[in-house]
């Protein structure tokens, strides 16, 4: 199938329309036209190769929402015009103990990610979101909740799930006391979810800039790492903090910040923490931990309590060929929003 | 009472004999003449000032083993001639949801150390194991299995419990995967207690030179971090590892051993680690975590463990007069077993 989308062709990162092809349909497939694709800091970062070299042409996006425009022969859990989602990954070897378990994001063989991966048949380079259609086997389709608001859904498919998946493994619930580090795509949804989630939230940041927003997404407001005395007055005041911080930082100031068995979970920063003290770990059992994204069954799950609790990101919708403007809006600063590039902007070209 | 010990006046921590006053019996009271006195590579740490300043004269020592030689008027445990143990605390406020929990060692409102802690009653500074005598409330003296080897078991009220409590709040048993990080005190303790419970137990070390000692303990053998091919090779294969390392030291070589949701728990470095790198972190959900000794009623469980699996410290009997000595060949590097002072040396001065 021929479409079209915007690729990076080498790692300076500037996107401009492509031409390119989706692969035929084989029996277990869903072929999807996309109707908004969630721009992520972590795509800019992948097409910049801050995480590795990667193969160019590189088509990005791994927050999709769509309509379901074909299916193959053998597919049964879709038909043609559903309102499907794709996350960060297309496929895993559905063999392991993991994809057994429905942690696929967690595949002994590797998963097989949304872009810049080899598909496990053909060996072709995966490409993602920021275009008309993709192709995804249907084990690794979403379905959406029929009263979704489909244009501000696409950033729950990675800041959602990346943040209601440990807020889910650490047993987040009414009354847990739960700290935000960073207000930006992710931080903001770990906000709405854990305020959703009957948690007492806070914010930690440097400054208190941000506390109207915080405030009006439901959090108690915000903690000043700044302040020393209002970060020592808040010591062992937290069951889980969830640290987006997609840079280097000391994360110490911040474990120290939790209760006795309280884990600080790192989903923002790939690459080294600077040197953490082990006297917070050691003296209240305390826990640095990671998480990636989330299985398929969570992501279904983050879909549907977002449904339901009327949780969605702050979307700020843009026209593909913003692209460029909004990567480098992006690499700037985090931003208390998501954005969200609205495809129909794309059928023009 | 008056009694002797071993004092350090300074922080060149050499230590020299020392007359001093145990306090009068108070109601709740044991008062324990005590037969052996483990050495602890923390009891340097801190007559040194490592961690902090000391006021001295200080008798350091938190691995005691004795008999009890009177009792106050409502202590209702034990009686006289009982054999009865003390590990790192003596007291706490016994008020508190740590407290209440048994988990005395994270008590909300501080613990007081065996050593070098104001006495919660009198504000006196506490003076530890290297003496003829203790006097200590009975909440925190333990009961020794009346089987018990008597010479060997001060260690487990340290090196013992520091290993046995993380091996159980992370749930280790038959077949559980076990790593442990350095074959000296707490290492040789943990391999003994992990191995006991029916785990798998590997020793990594930067070398295979001490394979044997570890084999003869129980493990399955030495996992060399120098060897870069075993290392990869051995990826993703503990559920638990604990770092016995009392040193800053870079954590990412094992926590790339942890299988997906494994933690690696700190007890032996007290400061900082080296920059760990997040990937092993949010590729597996792994954990790095700290943990402080046990609580009471643990340690109680460590010394019945010990009794009935027949698991001791590897301990060499010293007198008193050569700690100094010890203490010297201590500082030097980490030896795959345990120094005991025989407290019977102590009376002859």
């Amino acid at each position: 199938m021929k479409t079209i989308g915007y690729a990076a062709h080498d790692s300076d990162a500037h996107m401009v329309p492509y031409h390119f092809e989706r692969r035929d349909l084989r029996a277990n497939d869903v072929a999807i036209e996309i109707l908004y694709s969630g721009v992520c800091h972590s795509d800019l970062h992948t097409v910049n190769g801050d995480w590795g070299p990667q193969s160019y042409p590189l088509v990005p996006g791994h927050e999709i929402v769509g309509v379901v425009q074909s299916i193959g022969t053998d597919v049964t859990k879709y038909k043609i015009g559903d309102k499907v989602a794709v996350g960060c990954m297309v496929d895993s070897c559905q063999a392991c103990d993991q994809c057994d378990k429905g942690e696929e994001q967690y595949c002994r063989n590797g998963l097989t990610m949304t872009y810049g991966s080899p598909d496990r048949i053909s060996g072709d380079i995966t490409q993602g979101g920021y275009s008309k259609h993709i192709v995804v086997r249907e084990e690794f389709v979403l379905s959406l909740p029929e009263n979704m608001d489909l244009s501000k859904s696409a950033p729950i498919l990675c800041a959602g799930i990346t943040t209601y998946s440990p807020l889910r493994t650490w047993g987040v619930k009414e009354g847990s006391r739960v700290g935000v580090i960073g207000l930006g795509g992710l931080g903001h949804m770990a906000v709405k979810l854990a305020v959703a989630m009957g948690a007492e939230v806070t914010v930690l940041s440097r400054s208190k800039k941000k506390e109207q927003d915080a405030k009006a997404m439901g959090a108690l407001g915000i903690l000043a790492s700044s302040d020393e005395e209002a970060m020592q007055a808040a010591a062992n005041s937290f069951d889980l903090i969830i640290d987006t911080v997609p840079a280097k930082h000391d994360v110490t100031p911040y474990t120290q910040l939790l209760d006795i068995d309280g884990t600080l979970v790192i989903v923002g920063q790939v690459g080294p923490l600077e040197e953490p003290m082990t006297i917070p770990l050691i003296t209240g059992r305390r826990r640095i931990a990671g998480s990636l994204i989330g299985g398929i069954e969570e992501t279904q799950e983050v879909l549907e309590f977002c449904a339901k609790h009327n949780v969605y990101p702050e979307c700020e919708m843009i026209n593909v060929d913003q692209i460029n403007d909004a990567f480098e809006r992006m690499a700037k600063g985090d931003m208390a929003h998501r954005i969200v590039i609205d495809m129909a902007s794309l059928a023009a070209e």
